[in-house]
């Protein structure tokens, strides 16, 4: 349209997965990226194009997205941060912007994530929390959910925990640690390092544990489902509502806004 | 209805006030008041009625209100908890209840209450910590803030913090304590704990310590407008979102379900 030659900008968002079925573009849903690209093309470039580093799924949180828009538009990272802001809705921000090379992909910079899993155990919902945690209404045994998790760190192919309709070539991936905290408020919190991870890995890996956890299975039986690369011999998938990207490992020179 | 004599139950509620018009009944608005009673009257008893300690202004929180219904139902305080949180909305749950004394008033019951207002520095908005938090784009001296605050505690005429349409026969309230805290994730928390409170009286406190905290006004002006009692000289009135009814205190006989 301007006749100028597209530019590459990175990005770093935090969202509120909430109202948002997912990152991805899907045809009549309300998606992370969907939005973005309305707003870019709406503000800077009808053609903008935005790639993220990873695709979260429907109702899932980032409170660390590395991301890459293509626009033909001479406006300032600053600027781009700015007009961004004032016209996404409340539930998606901007945090930071720089000067990319043409090259930069967000899906292959980054040397590895990190996402936090939170559970509460209660009776009954706590509304200010329950956004952004998975409620149970029974105990944990964190130590054995702790010691299970341990036969899942390093690499693995990790096929028993990859969701059934992913279809990649290779399910092996490498997790650099597992963590599992109980915070003053008594929320568990489920963090899990690596440096790439299969559609809903994270979700099956704690909804693996959480069988553990209440006792309905051994400690050993995680490190057999995962020798198995059996998806069917796994636990539940936990919901998206408790899941949040909370890291993605790339150094942008944008300062230390991807991180408290 | 039923023919039984109405009974009282006590009982503790979580929400997130976000998409509330506050506490309060108000024809034609979604209220947390009026949606306990839609769910009260179409469960238990047709002519239900629900009272609360806090009149909570639109937009604002509470992870401890106290309230009180009285409904000519024999459903037990445990089968009360369950039939609401499986009919209430998301954004507010029931966390405990217990059968009261008939003439028990949440609003002269308790004998103080706490309230956490939060605040965040950022030059973008942060979308997970959002819906409960203040964000303001400069820094705060909260040690000037901490000073200026002392000259609040105890009891005194609070006229100048107090709602104009408020129309209070008395402005003189006691508050026990404000402390200002900065949490590991860069969030501020101003707790102020108190006997009893006006309408929007944490709020115009919060406001007021802001224009201290960012260097507009002297530590001592906050002693010279709560002298003068006049609203049009303190700061102005801190949005609603930040604010949380963080504990109303009243020893109820339903375990520690209120407190984390």
């Amino acid at each position: 349209m301007s006749g100028r030659a597209p530019r590459r900008l990175g990005f770093r968002l935090e969202y509120d997965g909430t109202d948002f079925h997912g990152w991805q573009v899907q045809s009549g849903q309300r998606t992370v990226q969907g939005t973005l690209i309305d707003v870019l093309r709406s503000t800077f470039d009808p053609e903008a194009t935005v790639d993220g580093a990873s695709r979260t799924d429907a109702g899932v949180h980032a409170r660390d997205q590395l991301a890459a828009a293509t626009i033909a538009h001479p406006v300032a990272a600053t600027g781009f941060v700015k007009a961004l802001n004032a016209r996404l809705p409340r539930d998606v921000a901007v945090r930071c912007a720089w000067e990319a090379a043409a090259d930069f992909q967000p899906r292959f910079a980054p040397n590895g994530k990190t996402y936090i899993y939170r559970i509460y155990r209660d009776i009954a919902p706590r509304p200010l929390i329950d956004r952004q945690a998975w409620r149970l209404g029974f105990d944990l045994d964190l130590d054995a959910m702790s010691v299970a998790a341990r036969s899942l760190i390093g690499t693995h192919d990790f096929a028993a925990f990859a969701a059934s309709d992913a279809g990649q070539t290779s399910t092996v991936r490498t997790l650099f640690g597992i963590a599992i905290s109980l915070d003053p408020s008594g929320v568990c919190a489920v963090t899990v390092e690596g440096s790439a991870f299969l559609k809903q890995m994270v979700r099956n890996i704690v909804g693996t544990l959480v069988e553990v956890g209440r006792g309905h299975w051994p400690v050993d039986r995680v490190a057999e489902v995962l020798d198995g690369r059996d998806r069917r011999r796994a636990g539940p998938t936990a919901p998206g509502r408790g899941l949040t990207l909370e890291r993605v490992w790339y150094e942008a020179p944008c300062g230390d806004r991807h991180a408290p």
